[in-house]
């Protein structure tokens, strides 16, 4: 995949993590999109939102893809690294590959996403550092929760 | 916990896998209960019913728990062995145990629960062993879009 097609996913998934933040809700957001560029779904963050604790980013913008079978040739997007449930989710359906926004704010399960054969790739983008950090000062109980923590 | 409250789980349980086969469904069940058998939440699997790619038993299960802090202390009892959206969910939120009907039919991604410290029982229960063998053999195809297969 072209660095410009992960670039253009993560701006919108950007989007979707400030749309969240707009909200109340915790600034993480995701996309998925097929090879040469096309976003089949997108999704963030809606713990504040809906009070459910499984719907984070990863996991919405995947329910928002629906029912299909062709999970091995697109990309999922994240402004964060993917913490263990939206990896293991990833693995289950054998994700092509993983686009990370940062991973130095939180790292998630990246280890399995390397043993189940998935590619990462991490873009270190610091409007995506700049909403981990805000999100950690300004809320950081709420992030916890998040987490398990 | 008591081996009769592990039971006592995985009959409820069953109850849910028997419900969703009855809608049409893929026949696996959740619970989700303390360590004194008190079912805090439930439910099963509802790819078919409502064409969520995210709803397994065991994350609808913990999505009906809702917002909470006491993961830790909760017992995750699933009719069949977690597959790795399940399993890194478990592991997100280190609950304290997962009680696992049968891994005959289905192993899922329990290596990661022990290696993540989470005690896991396996009950070879000969009810969810037929409910998955029932479902592999009717409905061979839904179960593989189920594991990504």
């Amino acid at each position: 995949m072209l660095h410009e097609i992960m670039a253009k996913g993560l701006d919108e998934a950007i989007r979707m993590a400030e749309k969240s933040w707009s909200e109340g809700g915790i600034p993480i957001g995701s996309v998925l999109m097929t090879e040469d560029g096309e976003v089949v779904a997108a999704g963030h963050n809606e713990r504040v939102q809906t009070g459910d604790p499984t719907a984070h980013a990863e996991m919405v913008c995947l329910r928002n893809a629906g029912r299909r079978r062709d999970w091995r040739e697109l990309t999922l997007v994240s402004t964060l690294s993917p913490c263990s449930m939206c990896t293991g989710t990833a693995v289950l359906y054998k994700v092509k590959r993983v686009v990370i926004g940062e991973n130095g704010t939180f790292m998630g399960a990246e280890h399995w996403l390397h043993e189940s054969g998935i590619s990462t790739h991490v873009m270190h983008d610091p409007r995506c550092i700049a909403l981990m950090e805000r999100l950690q000062r300004e809320k950081p109980d709420l992030w916890a929760e998040d987490i398990g923590e």
